[in-house]
C-alpha cells in the first residue's frame, strides 16, 4: 500500500517547516520533499492547506483510567488517592479496562496522538486495544511489589510481554512495570530488572514524583530513588522515568550515565501540585525528556498539543526565561524525543525511513491565523481539534476527523454506561 | 424577543449543576430552572446534552494585535518589543486595527467568549467590532504619557468615551487606558484620573506585570506601582487592573481598600516569563480576580477555557496545594468575577435579571466523557471548539458552532493578507 501526501506544509528537524508531498510506502515513510519519479500511489491525499507534523507520543499514561475522568478532582493526593481512585479501580473489570482504554484511544487519534507508553492492569485488554485502534503502543503491567497480588503481577507483565512484544506488525512492544520505588521494595527490582534484562526488555517507572517520595526514599535506603534504581539495576535495563520532578545534580548526571529518557507530565504536574521538573536543567545535561499526559484522573484530557504547550509555557515562568522550551522544542520532545523515550529508533521526523506516522493538521481555522510561523501556532495557539488526519504505520485511522478504524457512538455509550455503573457500586 | 434554552445542564452558583432551562427576555435572563407558567418563546433551543455556562469575559486583552499571531514568538521582552512588535505596530493603520479584531472577535465567539475588556489605538475601529459582531466590550484606548502622541491618545480616549460609552444598547461602555506607571509620569496620571473623576469613568491599566519595572518604581518614586496608584488618585476611580504579578502585602491591601479588580493573564505570564501572579493570596484577601488572555502575541490565542484551566493549574503547581483554585473558582473567575472586573453589575450568573450572555458546549464528545462532574469537564479536559451556542444581550451569535454574524472567510482572507502585507514592509 503506497499513500501520497501531497502539497503539505511539511515540519522538519529544527521546526522549519517546507511545501512538499509526504510518500509512504508500507509502514514507512519513503520520501519527503518530492515523490520519487514514477511513484504511483494507491491512495492520494491533498493536504493543500494542512500542517504534517511527526505523530504526537504519549510518553506515559494510563489509558483505562479515562474511565475515571472527572469522578474526582481538586483532592489531596492520598485523600484522593485513598478514598476515591484507589477504591473504584478495586471494582473495575477486564470490560472496563477495555472500555476506558477504547476512549483513551479514540480520544488520542482524534487529538492527533499516534503512540502511547501505557501502565496498568489487565493489560491484554489494553493490547486488544492498540490492534484494533491501530495506533502504536508501549505496554507495561504496572507491579505493585508490596501489593498481595505482587508477585502475580509479575508474572502477568512476563505474559504480556511473551504474548505481545513484536505484535500487530510490531506495533506493540513491550516493558516491564515496576510501579515504583515506593511501591517495590529493593530486592523485588533486583528481581525485576534481572527478569527484564534476561528478556532485553526495559523498564517504564514512575520516577522522584513527589518531595515526599524523595525524603522517604533517602530516610529508608540512604539514596535518592534515582540512585536507588541504579543499585537495584533497574537503570541499566533501559528506562524510561515518569515525572522525575525532584532531581539532585547527581540524579541528572546518573540520568544520563545510564541515558533515562524522561516521560515528564507538566499537566499533571501542576493539577496534583507536585512541583516542576527541572526540564531546562535536564536537557541541558542532555538528558531526553519526552512528554506525557499521565491518567486522565490526575489531568483530565490526553491532549498531547496542550501538554506540549504547558511544557512550553511552564519552564519559561519557573526558570523566568523567555527563551526555555521554545516552540520547535517543544514539539521535538512530544515527536522525536517521545519516540526515543519509548524505545522505538526509527520514529519520530518525517524523514525517509522513518515508520510512517503522520498528523495533518487543517489550518483553515480562527487560531490558525495569520500564519507567520507554523510550528508556533501549532504549540502556542491550535487547538488539538484541527487534527484532520491521523496515519500510525502506514494507515490511515482518521480522515477528515472522523475516526475511520473505531465505533465512536458505541464507545461513548459503553465508557458512560461502565463508568456510571462503576460509582454506582461505591 | 423570548428565547428559551430547553433542558440545558446549568451552571449555578459554587459550580453546581442541574437541568432545566433558560428563559431570555430581550436582553436579561428572565427565569432559570423551569420558564414562567404560559411563557410563550419566539425562538426556542434544545440544550439537551448540553451544558450552559454565563459567557466567559476576557478581562484583559488587545484584540487588534491577533493580527500578529506567531510573528515573533520565544524571544526576550524587550528585543521582541524593541525589534518586531513596537516596529510593526507602528505601521499597523486603521483596516488593520478593524480586521485584527474582527479575527479576534470571531475567536472569542467560536471559544465561548461574550464580553472583552480592550486596550489598543484607533478604538472606534474596535467598536465597530462590537457593534458587527455583537459582542460586549469595555474600550480603552492605551494611552503611553511618554509618547509624543501622549496628548493626543488622552484626547482620542476622551472622544472614545463621549462616543461609545453605553452605546450599542448597552454593550459597550468606555474606560480610560493610561497604559501603565511606567509609561505614563505620575503628573501625567493625575490628570487622568481627573479627566476619569469628572466622567465617573474608570481606569484599565497595566500594574505590576514585571519585576523590573516594581524595582524601577521604587528607584524612581520610592514606592511600589500600586502605592503610586493610589497617590495620583487612579486607584480612586475604580480599577481594572491588569497583570499585578509582583506585589507587596501593603499592595494587596490598598488594592482590597480600592476595590482594585485584577484581570489575570497566566498565559501571557507564562509565555513572557514575567512570574507567577499571587492568585490564592490576591483571593483570601477579598480581591476580585478576573481571567484575560492579554494580546495573541503573547499568548498566542483568545481560547478562555485554556485560561481558566492554566489560573487553575498553575496555581496549585504554585502553591504546592492540589486544593489551590479548584474548577468551580475556576470558572467563577472567568465568568462572575470577569464581569465585576469588567465594570458590570447584573452579569456572569445564569439568575434572573442577569443580562442575557449564555454559552452552551456540546457534551457529545470524547474528553466529556464520562460525566461525573461538568464543571470539572468544562475546566480540566473539555476544549473550547466544543462551544456550540453564543448568546450576548439576549441574541444569538453562534448557533451549532457556526457564526451567525460575522462573516468567517472573509475575515479569514482579510486577516491573513493584511498581515502579511504589514510583515513585508518590515
Amino acid at each position: 500500500m503506497k499513500t501520497l501526501i501531497r502539497n503539505a506544509a511539511i515540519v522538519r528537524a529544527g521546526g522549519k517547516t517546507e511545501t512538499g508531498d509526504v510518500a509512504i510506502d508500507g509502514t514507512l515513510i519513503a520520501a519527503v520533499g518530492k515523490a520519487p519519479e514514477g511513484w504511483q500511489a494507491d491512495s492520494v491525499i491533498d493536504a493543500t492547506g494542512k500542517l504534517a507534523v511527526p505523530g504526537l507520543v504519549n510518553a506515559h499514561t494510563h489509558a483505562s483510567m479515562t474511565l475515571l475522568r472527572s469522578y474526582a478532582d481538586d483532592m489531596n493526593l492520598m485523600d484522593w488517592l485513598q478514598n476515591k481512585i484507589w477504591p473504584i479501580e478495586a471494582k473495575m473489570r477486564k470490560p472496563d479496562i477495555y472500555w476506558g482504554a477504547m476512549l483513551a484511544a479514540l480520544e488520542m487519534i482524534e487529538s492527533g496522538t499516534t503512540a502511547f507508553a501505557d501502565m496498568y492492569g489487565d493489560m491484554e485488554k489494553v493490547a486488544e486495544v492498540a490492534i484494533e485502534s491501530g495506533l502504536r503502543a508501549v505496554l507495561s503491567r504496572g507491579i505493585i511489589g508490596v501489593a498481595p497480588n505482587g508477585e502475580a503481577a509479575l508474572e502477568e507483565n512476563k505474559t504480556l510481554f511473551r504474548d505481545y512484544h513484536g505484535a500487530a506488525d510490531g506495533r506493540i512492544t513491550v516493558m516491564f512495570g515496576p510501579h515504583a520505588p515506593y511501591t517495590c521494595p529493593p530486592d523485588f527490582l533486583r528481581r525485576v530488572a534481572e527478569i527484564a534484562r534476561e528478556r532485553k526488555a526495559e523498564i517504564h517507572i514512575h520516577l522522584a514524583e513527589t518531595k515526599g517520595e524523595v525524603e522517604n526514599c533517602l530516610k529508608d535506603y540512604g539514596k535518592t530513588p534515582i540512585a536507588l534504581m541504579e543499585e537495584t539495576g533497574i537503570l541499566q535495563c533501559g528506562v524510561l522515568g515518569a515525572h522525575c520532578v525532584h532531581l539532585s545534580d547527581e540524579d541528572i548526571a546518573l540520568m544520563k550515565k545510564y541515558d533515562v529518557r524522561v516521560a515528564h507530565n507538566p499537566g499533571s504536574n501542576m493539577k496534583l501540585a507536585s512541583g516542576i521538573a527541572p526540564v531546562p536543567k535536564l536537557q541541558k545535561a542532555g538528558v531526553c525528556v519526552a512528554l506525557g499526559t499521565d491518567g486522565a484522573s490526575s489531568n483530565n484530557n490526553l491532549d498531547m498539543l496542550e501538554e506540549a504547550r504547558l511544557a512550553a509555557l511552564l519552564h519559561k515562568v519557573d526558570t523566568l526565561d523567555p527563551l526555555a522550551v521554545p516552540a520547535h522544542e517543544a514539539l521535538q520532545m512530544a515527536t522525536e524525543n517521545g519516540a526515543k523515550a519509548i524505545g522505538l529508533k526509527n520514529l519520530g521526523r518525517l524523514e525517509p525511513g522513518q515508520l510512517a506516522d503522520v498528523v495533518l493538521y487543517n489550518m483553515n481555522g480562527t487560531a490558525w491565523t495569520p500564519k507567520f510561523d507554523l510550528v508556533s501556532l501549532l504549540i502556542y495557539a491550535a487547538g488539538s481539534a484541527t487534527a484532520d488526519t491521523v496515519i500510525v504505520n502506514g494507515k490511515t485511522l482518521m480522515e477528515k476527523g472522523e475516526v475511520l478504524t473505531l465505533d465512536k457512538e458505541r464507545i461513548l455509550f459503553e465508557a458512560e454506561k461502565r463508568a456510571q455503573d462503576l460509582a454506582a457500586k461505591m
